[in-house]
């Protein structure tokens, strides 16, 4: 058993350094606060160690006892957190390939989060994000998953070229559009399917539109706009696998 | 036109104390950000006054030129805002009463506005939330309505009591629930509707359930939790009004 007391302590730095982008793609590291997420990445293997200000024995490979000031300092909740877990980035693949979505460009953690946690709820394979899309091991969007990063592969890479790709391994490549669109009610679902969804306010970049098999809009009426999160969810409860 | 350059000017601090609910509840006063919400309060009759830094004219009826500190002081956005406006909590009754969503104990302000965003979209009449649901007026939970709490009543009250008058009145009051529960597609649409929201960790209080005329779940696999607000968009979407 391992005790912290020092703020100035350099593995306090280190994991406060882990609340940076730049740190995370270096270390490949990320932090995640609460035992429910740690639990979820205890068992995906993702554990590196755990910090913990609370004197009880705890079911993870390595655990350092720290002081509620050096937790207060490493944790990014407002709330009181009693657990933090330094973690590697999860390394999945994925087993089969019928249902993905790609994001372009969404730039709040909390949608990018919550998109993920709705992929797994209706058995989509994987999410494929922009060079531009905002990080996933940023505390909002690892919070939104509620664990769900652990489950499924979360890819980023250049998504002009995986649309070609997913298009020669037989996929309907379908962008969300207002303009010249079908409703989900005209575009019957296939064994192969990947659905783009695009930045808060620009939408899906106009190149890759025109890369697409067919544009799909909500029917709705009035407002007219619906948060990203949202429109993935509908989306992807319409084509869910079954 | 009026000038402001003192942080320490009573107008200053009237304005900063809205950013407290009690401060909002005792004058039926609220703070917008940005000249797209502020445009929605305008044509709503709700602004009050408007605060900027800019020395430009604006289409507002009473105007404030303060300093950058003060627009600091005032604004709750980490990135630079240039009109903040002091807005009327609006006063909507709803035309034609069809469609409605109930939500019980919603806690994020995120999820709060993009429901009531949602709602507006899907062309829902209006939505009533629990005494203990947070505060519509919050900057978060405003911001995420993206102006929809301009066009659709938000009503705070006893839901209880609600579901009892919405039900004499010949609706239809379906409560969103894991167990027990029919999908959406085995629950027919019918001319008025009522569907119950819950908490984010609790779901739906067990005394509403039972008050309710039928239970729906979203039908899924794996990971059997969503996001509220994704639930929501889901069910509002395959109940929508056209």
């Amino acid at each position: 058993m391992e005790q912290i007391t020092s703020l100035q302590n350099s593995r306090v730095k280190k994991w406060c350094a882990l609340h940076k982008k730049k740190e995370r793609d270096n270390t490949g590291l990320f932090l995640i606060e609460g035992e429910h997420l740690a639990q979820e990445a205890m068992a995906a293997g993702c554990i590196q160690e755990v910090i913990t200000d609370e004197e009880r024995k705890l079911p993870f490979p390595k655990v350092f006892y720290v002081t509620p000031a050096i937790m207060k300092k490493i944790s990014e909740n407002v709330s009181e957190v009693h657990l933090i877990a330094v973690c590697r980035k999860p390394d999945l693949l994925p087993a089969k390939l019928n249902r993905v979505i790609l994001l372009d460009g969404v730039q709040d953690p909390g949608n990018l989060g919550t998109l993920i946690r709705t992929a797994i709820s209706f058995s989509f394979d994987a999410v494929y994000c922009s060079e531009d899309t905002c990080d996933l091991y940023n505390d909002k969007a690892v919070r939104s998953t509620q664990g769900a990063l652990f489950h499924i592969p979360v890819i980023r890479c250049n998504l002009n070229d995986l649309v070609k790709n997913l298009q020669k391994d037989g996929f309907k490549v379908i962008a969300t559009s207002l303009e010249k669109s079908h409703t989900i009610d005209e575009i019957p679902a296939e064994e192969k399917m990947a659905f783009i969804f695009g930045n808060e306010g620009q939408g899906v970049h106009k190149n890759l539109q025109a890369c697409a098999d067919d544009r799909l809009r909500i029917d709705m009426h009035g407002f007219e706009s619906l948060n990203v999160a949202v429109a993935g969810g509908i989306v992807m409860y319409s084509y869910r696998q079954k």
